[in-house]
This record gives C-alpha cells, structure tokens and sequence, in this order.
C-alpha cells in the first residue's frame, strides 16, 4: 500500500480517450494517482516497484451475477433436463447446505475468481453473512445479497426472511472499506409472490439500494408467468414497482421488443450469462439488440454449478463468439464491446463508482496477463487477443483497492489449499448424508 | 523411452470397458503396456519413475482441422464480414508468405498446440515440408496435406501443384516414426474446378491416401454451388467420386437431412470447428443431428486467425455448450460425447490407429492435467470437470509416442522463446511490406 509505481508496462485501459498505454502507473493507497506513457524519474519515494515488463495490465473482471458457494456441487449433474437438475440434484443439496457449507464454498469460488482474474463479483446465497466474511478476508469488491424465496411460506417465515435481508444490508453495507455494497433480491417472479416483491421494493427504497432478480431465464418461465399472472415477466415487474427502483436483472434471455423498450426507459441493467444459459439450454440472450437499445449489458457466470466454471474471460469470449454465430453477423459484439461488458458496463452495471477503468483517479482494481505466451503471439492487437484468446490461466497478478491479493499466481491472502480441503470435506459430507 | 512408469495417477482412460482407474501405467517404447488399479511391485526395472499425485491423466486431443501457420495473422482481422476478412486481411498478407513464414508460424501453433494439451493434428496449407520438418523436430503426431486452390490457374498450374501434393505425399507419408501421415486436398469445391477434383481423387487412390476438404462451410458457398453447378456441395462432390475415397470434410455447417443420409452411408467424417464458425458467423453445424445419424464428428479449430487459439479444451466446451443452447435441449452433445470427439473419434476419423485411449497396446499418446487446483474441485466428476471447467493451461506434461515433449509445462523439444521472437519477426515484415 502507500505509493507504488508499475514501470515498463502495457496498460490496456478501458478508457477510450487512450486506450493503449506503454509506460507507468501510479499508485496511492486504493487509487490509480497517475497513468503515464512517460518513464517516472524519481523511484525513491515509492514503497514497491513492479516490474511490468512482458504483462499486460488491464481493470479486474466484474462479474454481475453469481452463487458462489455452488461451487459445492459443480459437476454432480450435468447434462440434464432444467427441472430435474434443479429438484433432484441442486435443491436437495442445497437443502442440507449449513452456513459453513456456504463459507468454504464461496471462498473455493473466490480463489477460483482472484486466479482468473475477477475483482468485483455479485453474489446472491443464504447465509450471507459467511459470504461477506469471505469477501473481507479476501480483499475482493463485491455486491452481495440475500436471495429471498418466499413462494409456499406463510406471512412470519415471509416477514422473516426479509428481516434476515435487510440486517445483512445494515451489517454490510459500504463495509470493508466500501468494497462490500448490497442489493435486495427477490429471487424471481416464479419463486415470490407478487405482494412479497412489493414488500422487497419497499424495503430497497428505505435501505436506498438496487434490486436484484431472475428473470425471463427459459420459455417456460416467461409461459408460466403469463397463465399465472397474465403478464410477461417484464410487465409484472414493472407493475409491482420493481423498475421503478435501481435494478439489475440476471438473464433476461426471453425478451419482445416491446420489453427491451420498457427496461431500456427504465435503466434496468441486464447481466448477460452466456455459459449458463447455454449449459442448461435456456436459449440465446438478444445481446446485439439490448446493446442497440442502449441497455447496460454486462456478463456474469451464475453460479459454478451451471457453468461450471468462473473464468469471466470465457464469458467474454462467449458473448463476442455466440451472437455472431446466431445472428449470422460477424460484426455483432465485438471484442471492444465483450472487453466493455466484462469490466466497464460491469462496474457501471452495479452502481461501483470509479471502477472498471485504468484513469487517474479511478480504484485500483487491476490485473496482470503473462503476454509472453504462444497464444498471445503476434503482438497485433491486445484488445483481439484478450477477447479471443486468452483465459483466466493468463492472469499472473491481482489487486484490488490497490492492494495485491495474487503474486505470480499466488494469493496473498487466502490459504488456497487449506480452502480447497475444506470445500471437499464439504462435499464429501453432502454427498455421504 | 524405453520402459516407464506411471504411478499414483488417475486415468480417464475413454476406453469404455473402464473409463477411470486409479493406479499405475506402464510405457515400453511408444506404447501403453500395462494400465492397472495395482501398485507396480518391482520399480528397479524402469528407466523412470512419474509421480502420478494430483494429476489426471487422458488421452492427448486431436485436432482434425488446422491451419497451423494462420498463427502470424493473429489478431490482425477480427469482427469482420468473412469476404472482407479473407479478400482484404487473409489473402494478401498469405500471398506474401515465405517458407521460412510456414515454419515460424507452424513451430508457434505447435507450441501453443503441445502447451494446451494437443498430441495430434491435421494442417493444411502450402510449404508443407516446412510443417512436415516442424512436426518431425516437435515430436508430434500429425496428418498433413498440401491445400490446393486451383480455380485461376491454366493446366500446367494445376498439374504442378497436384504434382507437388503428390511428391509430398511420397515424402513425408509415415515418416518419423510413423507419426507423420497424408492426405490429399483440393481446397475446397468453392476454389477448385469440378476436373480438378477429378484428378485429386485419381491421385488419392493412386497413392491410397484419404481426401480432405472444406466444404459447405456458410450458407452462400452452398448457394453458389448450386448456382454453378447445379447441386448443393455434397451431391457435388459425391458425383465427382471424392466419398468414394476415405475422406474427412471440415465443416459441415449447412447440410439438409438427405446429405446427411449420403455422408452417412459413405462414412464420410466431419471435423467441426465450433469456435471458426462461431467467429466467422458461418452458422451452427447440426452435429446432435449428424452424431445421431452415426457419423464420425471430431473437431478442430480451423487457423488460429479465425478462432483465434487452439486450445482444444475450449472446442471441447463449446461443442458441449452451443448445441444445448441452441436446440434447447441440455442432453444434447453431454461432457462424455464432447471427450469423445476431442480424443477416440478424432483418432479414428484421421485413420489413427491404436491412439486416442489409454488402453494396453494403444500409443502412448498421454497428457497429465493438475487437478489441484479450484476450479476443478470438488472431486466429484472428471470428464465433466475436463469437459466444463479445465482449459489448455491445466496441462501440465504431454508424451506422444512414449516420449515425454513438455516436463511441468517446459517444453523439451522445442525453443519456445525463439519460436515467438522469429514468429514476432515474420509477423513484423509481413506487415511493413
Ligand atoms: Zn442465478
Ligand atoms: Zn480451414
């Protein structure tokens, strides 16, 4: 911490009045000070100097939408139909999840996303308290909240779980040196009953904080909801009030015209999560034309049991490869707009200010890529090969608020091995009860 | 070489009969001589001993469709319309490429090849006696044939291309231990003349060697055949006698259900190249549909310019991934069925023989990946894990032929920081010129 200084460095900023830099970076506590094509005369009064010769430096990763103590259960059952992957394998095992489950879970996912490079990440669990212990202890910047399942409770286990809710947003909130915000999240229009949205939205607006929800992930979920309610998604949630408030949508895979136009009015952000929408076949999100609409779309992984991984460059990767194939149009996202939506539409998505950018003034969130590596040869053009040819392996060194949480591939601040016990200890009790 | 062991180690054999063992391998020369749940009582015997412990084994991957030297245009054309990408980035700076351009572009994929777990390719392309002297010096496996074009060019052109196909083929067929084979290749039915054709084939029976070729790669290629010739691709080239040879086509995007039929009955193999096609929007190959119909489906990455690496792990994953997300259906193409096409079909739709299983009396074509790692915790699936959640980086040793090419993801034949410093040359007076 204090004053640090990267010199010899290739900075791929995210800032588009200079988006190459070759030359220095500055550092002063959790912010970027200076970013220069010039070499700093003075080294004396820095309390580190690292070396940035053959790294590509770059903003962290934001990844908008994750369960990260689902990393649990990645691979115990893939390749199923939706309905019997969520009833026979995830919810009986979530079922049994204690609040230590959650605990070694979300840090087995945290050294996961520090490893490949994602500094801010949303969260939406139980036992959310573990998680935020976990993001603390980390060094990561995260946006966590209580995922609220209200559908079959009565009014007290209702009331309850939005008590529970809204402690966590009062214990949470702008801690850890502001790294940890909060949203509210109802957990879909299919799992609340609408009076309990609107309980939620009211409980966001007192606490002045976003909300965070599925919605419009499969067909059947869009079906579901018109029989119900008579509404598409979309329009029932307008209607309880929930666009009305700061808010962050996950999928929104399922979308008319019309819809795009109502969450475009409203400025409601969808986090796009390309790798899970496809593992379970939920369809091909309207990337192309949300981002025509001007609508903030970011990427996110869902959680690691439906991905299975949380490498935020393979989703990248996926949102500039897979609308092209389907729309036919080789142009569609490009690797400038995937790179935007992993880190600056990221950042702006969920309300980080000052973040997903290298500008002066901006937080320290950055990562470090190995460049000098077969497949990041020739030299042509960083942004293309970020987008199309690297993965999460690449990333060498991670800070966070200025501060390093991964030198040379190790972390600084967790006991990886010691996590990656526990987890399978985790496991292995899950699996034996 | 000579007699070696493996133990402690964790096999994904692919061999049905036992897809996973814990235990020892034995190697003798350049096969698998022994695989066992057992622990190898008398050790004194072997030339070296490997600690198996924290690495998963499984077959080398297999890259049915490569352009190997497309490496040094990497990055240059990206998010373009596929006529101007090929008329205004790809054609002119090819037409300007060397022999000595062929062999610094191939050592590079190769070293990106051999590092992201890839014991076997194919590669078409010009200067192939340069591939040819790369694969020998590397120690890969590899089946390479000399890509003609042939539209534009008068009889005698014609005739000395075919003729230095041919003399290629007498070359270099089952050369370096046998790890080098051949192919004939008329480029595609797009860029070469239907008499052409004709003679290719002659010449593929003449010297009983397989045909490869591209073919209905995008939706206006089939219609220009149609309007030239009066047929769509396949009938094409099934009237010009090609299915009758051996024969693996790359691509395979726009096929009706009676082509399939055709393919079918002639077992005629297709290497699909999800990533080329995803970037280059040509479209989604049917393969649930083609592997249902029981074709042999393998993949490749096409050329590293329209991918743009050649990592196989994410072939792998995308073949798992796309076909679910845009049939709806998340049983199409599961984790084991994406492992098969990465390792036995691609063995067998390059005539391979005895390669891509671990399984006694098969070469001893291996790659050992460290699963100590998160993103491939818990323990609870393997080919699931490789399928959804590795990536090239997590290898960490390959052998082909029994003998050992990268040690703890140092090469040992090859100069990788050489490689890169002459590839980064070519590449620089390629685009001053
Ligand atoms: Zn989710
Ligand atoms: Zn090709």
């Amino acid at each position: 911490m204090g004053k640090w200084l990267i010199k010899n460095g290739t900075f791929l900023t995210m800032d588009e009045k200079r988006p190459m830099i070759k030359g220095s970076m500055v550092i002063e506590d959790d912010r970027i000070k200076e970013l220069t094509n010039q070499n700093v005369i003075d080294e004396s009064v820095f309390s580190e100097i690292v070396d940035g010769t053959g790294k590509l430096f770059m903003p962290g990763l934001v990844n908008t939408h994750n369960h990260a103590a689902m990393s649990l259960l990645r691979g115990i059952g893939d390749d199923l139909a939706l309905q019997v992957w969520l009833q026979e394998k995830m919810w009986p095992n979530e079922a049994k999840f204690t609040a230590q489950d959650v605990k070694w879970g979300s840090l087995l996912s945290i050294t996961e996303m520090i490893k490949s490079g994602t500094t801010s990440f949303v969260d939406m669990y139980d036992h959310m308290d573990e998680v935020a212990k976990a993001v603390e202890e980390a060094g990561m910047r995260a946006r966590l909240t209580r995922g609220m399942i209200a559908l079959g409770c009565n009014d007290a286990e209702q009331n309850a779980k939005l008590q529970e809710a809204v402690q966590f947003a009062k214990d949470w909130h702008l801690q850890a040196n502001g790294r940890i915000t909060v949203m509210m999240a109802p957990h879909s229009p299919y799992t609340c009953p609408p009076s309990f949205i609107e309980k939620v939205v009211a409980a966001s607006a007192e606490l002045d904080l976003p909300v965070h929800t599925h919605m419009s992930e499969t067909a059947k979920e869009v079906e579901d909801n018109v029989k119900e309610y008579g509404l598409r998604p979309v329009m029932h949630l307008s209607k309880l009030g929930v666009f009305d408030r700061p808010c962050i949508i996950a999928h929104g895979v399922h979308l008319t015209d019309e819809e795009i136009d109502i969450l475009c009015s409203k400025d409601v952000r969808i986090s796009h999560n390309p790798g899970s929408n496809l593992k379970l076949a939920s369809g091909i999100a309207r990337v192309p034309e949300l981002l025509k609409a001007g609508i903030l779309v970011s990427l996110g992984t869902d959680g690691p049991a439906s991905n299975n991984n949380l490498d935020m460059f393979e989703e990248m990767r996926l949102a500039a490869l897979i609308h092209k194939g389907v729309s036919g149009d080789p142009t569609a996202v490009p690797a400038t707009e995937a790179l935007k939506m992993g880190t600056v539409y990221g950042a702006e998505s969920i309300w980080l200010d000052q973040v997903g950018q290298l500008k002066e003034g901006y937080k320290a969130d950055l990562i470090a890529l190995d460049i000098e590596q077969s497949h990041l040869y020739p030299k042509s053009d960083y942004a293309s090969h970020v987008i199309y040819s690297a993965s999460g392996h690449d990333v060498t060194d991670v800070w966070v608020d200025g501060k390093r949480l991964m030198k040379n591939r190790e972390l600084l601040t967790l006991d990886e091995e010691k996590i990656r016990f526990e987890a399978q200890s985790c496991y292995d009790r899950l699996m034996a009860t």
